[in-house]
């Protein structure tokens, strides 16, 4: 982790941007290799999806879908510890979720003029659940919980087998809890091409959420070309850092930490006021990265990664915005009082208990965020963004007395005859 | 117009929407111009865009603004009366795009946890307002309302000018009083490009909004891949009329004249479960498309439009939902009733006096919507648009002690020991 005093070396906004610059690349040009998947498995469906899967996965598969059987054996070999946990996480994740929902008001615009919205599920989507070391079993539940909430009328989840052909157990119990039937073993550009278009086994969805590797994120673009809505560009998981004299530098360090080994192109980002807390800090990190099983992976990523001293916290918060980080935790006194400060940010954790993990199991909150820079135009997972929102209107005869001769005017002006004679013919009615 | 009377047809659902397919194809494959245009406006900036202005529109711009003293000129030759039907347009928009402002309200998961969302706009925007044979100013309402009403900080509006390097009045008013200030002369590819990268003229902004063409089209597209986020996928305009026997075929007609005139590519649909409906609005059509100007246009885009009758509205409806119509008129007694069924539109309009003219000008909704089939999975404009949500929470030590222990098991199941690791060294402290 790079250390900058930025009190001696004065860097300008542009410089400090510019050392802040994120180690992700846009994805290779895979253009050429999704297009053939996605060409395949439009023409020839279940047959092509079989041979992707032997292709880039190893595993010869002749259904998608889980047995009965297997299903609950796996469910049974689950800890029980482990269940209890995820059912907690489930219920603040649909508390918080649930909140969403908000009424829907009509507006009296005038006299016989009324104007409303109503939101409406997105009826199919598709959840993708990267396989990989590690079962993103939280993920399932960040998807499925307001999926359900919205009111979805099908819920596909797709998620690559392991080596066995199997799903892990955990994987299927989270899917269980948020009313998730219909899974299957399919991962990769022909998962993401499967739901885009459909074949014998799998069904074509609306929009397709989830996180994925740069194949998965490349097939995602690629179904948008299809009518397929995606939830958000995707990039590497990242953290920013405010802390001040009441922070704790074991804290932080952990906080770091935990972000840092989620992959070798995440970055991490410490701004302080307080020089003290940031060598503390940096020496913190060192002592658990020593134990830390991922650790080769943290390294990597903190090769990318900044530690800044700041004039003060306004500074910081200002960098930080400039950065629009996916999470920013608030290690500082007073946290409350700079909130209306932040404008770009995915999730913000106030003070020294809440910390990274917390939102991304447990707490209530949505872990798919927007990353990259993207808190700066793009708001993370919520309920609405498996819903959509209709607008409404009833005009009455007399409404339109009212409204009628200023929309033919506007018509006029804008050479639409026919949108103008529409009022006209109910004015003379 | 095709009339299909499928009570004796007697077509398959999938028959049916195979009927209703839309007549517009994807963009031609612009990507190499694109990728030119964007690249030298990279490089070059103003230089380049002057080159393209004059390239494309063939106008010799030396600046890309209006002087003030154009701009009063212009405003001052604008009729009264237009300008006070812009002034209640803009007094009804406003008023309905301010009740989508929802207070955030604070969740308390459990004891010591709370979790909010709270809003902030996004910064930086661009309104894309097309060039060509009329002046779209109620576009500048539609998008600069909602923008004003977020309260992005920085609102550019691109828009070609005129052969004579101006703009016109009604479009210049329009912004006035959305409070916009940074208008720019210059369209296509090129605007967009510029505000994508930002010019020695043009700022650089974090989402573009507004219709155009191919060209434009693309380019918004192109912009995705340089961090910028665009409104929604663009397509023709579209309308869908349910009528039963209560509505008026005279303003059926006007209204699926007033769609049909919006381009040769647009689409109308009248679907009723009464054949001497369909009969006489498509006779009334017959006589209004005799006197309308555009009436080439509208002649083309009717050669893609088709009454069906159905056997009840019931069907009509779950017609339309497969179809998501961007503008859904219905024209049927207790339409109000009707309502919860409606799954996929734009926007509805309600009973027979409630015309797309209304919602297109003056009512409040705003007139920017999902086309294409896009209403299946994209919402039309709000003041959401230009805002993203960014997630809270703040946990206490107590709270940390209730939620940790759930969240370490988590952690560890998904092999991520620092993400445990945040936890245990504060459920230690």
């Amino acid at each position: 982790m790079q250390y900058t005093d930025n009190t001696i070396k004065k860097l300008s906004k542009t410089q400090l941007i510019n050392l802040l610059e994120r180690p992700y690349t846009n994805s290779p040009d895979l253009g050429r290799l999704v297009k053939k998947v996605f060409t395949d498995i439009k023409m020839e469906g279940d047959k092509s999806l079989a041979y992707y899967t032997y292709l880039f996965d190893k595993i010869k598969l002749t259904h998608f879908t889980i047995e009965a059987a297997q299903k609950e054996a796996g469910l049974r070999t689950l800890d029980p510890g482990l269940k209890e946990a995820i059912q907690l996480a489930k219920k603040n994740i649909e508390k918080f979720h649930r909140s969403q929902i908000l009424p829907s008001e009509k507006i009296e615009i005038s006299d016989g003029l009324v104007c409303w919205r109503e939101d409406r599920p997105i009826e199919k989507v598709g959840l993708y659940i990267p396989g990989g070391t590690a079962p993103l079993f939280s993920t399932v539940l960040m998807l499925g919980i307001p999926a359900q909430i919205a009111g979805c009328k099908q819920i596909v989840l797709c998620t690559p087998p392991d080596q066995n052909g199997e799903i892990n157990p955990a994987i299927l119990y989270a899917a269980q809890l948020t009313g998730i039937k219909s899974i299957y073993m399919i991962g990769g550009i022909q998962a993401i091409a499967a739901m885009t278009f459909g074949t014998e086994s799998i069904p074509k969805v609306d929009k397709i959420f989830g996180p994925g590797n740069q194949y998965v994120t490349a097939a995602k673009q690629e179904s948008m070309n299809y009518g397929i809505a995606i939830d958000m560009p995707a990039g590497p998981s990242e953290l920013l850092i405010i802390a001040d004299e009441s922070a704790e530098p074991d804290f932080i360090a952990a906080d770091l930490l935990s972000q840092a080994e989620h992959g070798s192109d995440s970055q991490v980002v410490l701004l302080s006021d307080n020089s003290k807390i940031i060598q503390k800090s940096l020496d913190a990190l060192r002592k658990q990265l020593e134990v830390l099983p991922r650790r080769q992976i943290a390294e990597e990523a903190l090769k990318n990664s900044h530690a800044i001293l700041l004039k003060n916290i306004d500074e910081c918060i200002r960098l930080s915005n400039d950065y629009a980080p996916e999470h920013l935790i608030m290690a500082i006194k007073n946290a409350k009082t700079k909130i209306k400060f932040i404008s770009n940010a995915g999730s913000v954790f106030i003070g020294n208990y809440s910390c990274e993990s917390a939102g991304d199991y447990a707490s209530g909150t949505n872990h798919t965020l927007p990353t990259n820079g993207y808190a700066r135009n793009y708001s993370g997972l919520s309920v609405e963004s498996f819903t959509k929102k209709l607008t409404f209107q009833e005009i009455s005869k007399e409404g339109m007395k009212q409204i009628g001769p200023a929309i033919e005017l506007m018509a006029e002006a804008e050479q639409l005859m026919a949108h103008k004679n529409a009022v006209s013919i109910r004015l003379k009615s």
